[in-house]
């Protein structure tokens, strides 16, 4: 590390209030200065939204005592970066940490996840950029072993910097520090969630419909996220915003259009 | 193709009366038993979100003729396609055909799609899929040659099959038919928007912000979807939802966490 410390910008999509985000200020607070710009409510399920029919309010808070600049927005999680960028940081940020998210976004989920959509807008924005997750939904969650090992990565990732068009998705297990046997670098689990949506009638007789689902695992691979956090290890997934299915450009080119 | 006439899903971002969605219709009677669900109000920039804190109206319509089945959706366009796998199809649809969408989502915009979201959710749960955009934001772009060159891609489609784990990305350039000089299987150009957020003062004196901004295309390439736009190409590009950047993996594996 050079003398000059690390410009950080945290998000999240759980809220600015949520324990999950204070967690991350405490320990990115270790390794430079940080500015907060997060959801003024929660922004869960809102995968890479962006908001353009409504304009956006920014407002200045106080919410991590006062050496931390920290600013909630009306937007989305995407929104809070795109929005930190132009109008909040002086400069390029050196690292964007989104979360720790309250639940996993291993597996598909970093599809239909505000924070890693928060971290994704950081990487195609230049910035090195870095989601953490822990595998617990509760407010009352343990941080504790999140904190240690968002230490560990974050360290890694300032002193190697990360491949050109990639961002890293970490989740942590919800179990206490010593039961985690170390981080495994990994692959999203083929998995998906099997809807069930719960069919409902209102007051007025009018029909309505509550997303539930359950989430099905259909890969056996032990080189995945899902096989790690089941394991007690920490995974660590290098994620890329290229969407392109480059293998099957060639078979489709063999079609006769 | 069988005697077995194709079961065909209709989704897209940009609502149930968009006249994009009614091209995709017309085009697709011609294949097999066509039903819709799709968005009651434009869903434009809302990526992969999906609805988890409030429930989600389903209604009936006539939308299209008594000859297709219609129903719009309060959710996203991701919701209406969970919702039709699990509540209105009754059997797994054989396609899924998302848009036409008004405007481009060559390029980075795949991510911050509706249009493609409802294909990728689709994708997900085992569909054949495929998103349409016309690069014209207009309401009153012409379709015509949306509507030829989305019959030769999907005749492609039906004929072959996917690879597995994709999904198909088209967009069309908007001139007339006779100068588009034919498709190209490409790869997503590397580009980004470059926000310039329009900062305004409301009646009140409180602060607001319009998100706006500037797409930028940092890639030459001539196998690129921009590339292929630009050249009065129509851009075909595979698609995946397993964003695990694998090259990446024995990289960070070489770290000392």
């Amino acid at each position: 590390m050079s003398t000059k410390k690390p410009l950080i910008l945290i998000s999240n999509d759980d809220g600015i209030t949520a324990p999950g985000i204070l967690a991350t200020v405490e320990v990115m607070k270790q390794f430079g200065d940080v500015v907060v710009v997060a959801p003024d409510s929660p922004q869960s399920g809102m995968g890479h939204a962006i908001t353009i029919n409504q304009p956006l309010r920014l407002v200045k808070n106080n919410q991590f005592g006062p050496d931390v600049e920290s600013y909630h927005c009306s937007g989305t999680p995407a929104d809070c970066v795109k929005l930190a960028v132009d109008k909040v940081m002086h400069r390029k940020p050196d690292l964007l940490i989104s979360g720790v998210n309250h639940g996993s976004n291993a597996s598909i989920n970093v599809i239909y996840s505000g924070t890693m959509s928060a971290a994704m807008e950081g990487a195609i924005e230049g910035i090195t950029s870095i989601g953490f997750s822990l595998t617990n939904f509760s407010w009352e969650a343990d941080f504790s072993a999140s904190k240690v090992y968002m230490h560990k990565v974050v360290a890694q990732v300032l002193a190697h910097g990360l491949p050109e068009g990639t961002l890293l998705s970490v989740n942590i297990p919800d179990v206490p520090e010593k039961e985690i046997k170390g981080l495994k670098v990994c692959r999203q689990a083929r998995a998906k969630w099997v809807e069930e949506f719960d069919h409902r009638e209102d007051p007025h007789g009018r029909d309505y419909y509550w997303l539930t689902g359950k989430f099905v695992n259909l890969d056996k691979g032990e080189d995945t996220d899902e096989w790690a956090l089941s394991n007690n290890y920490v995974s660590v997934v290098p994620v890329q915003y290229d969407l392109t299915a480059h293998h099957a450009i060639q078979t489709i080119n063999s079609w006769e259009f």
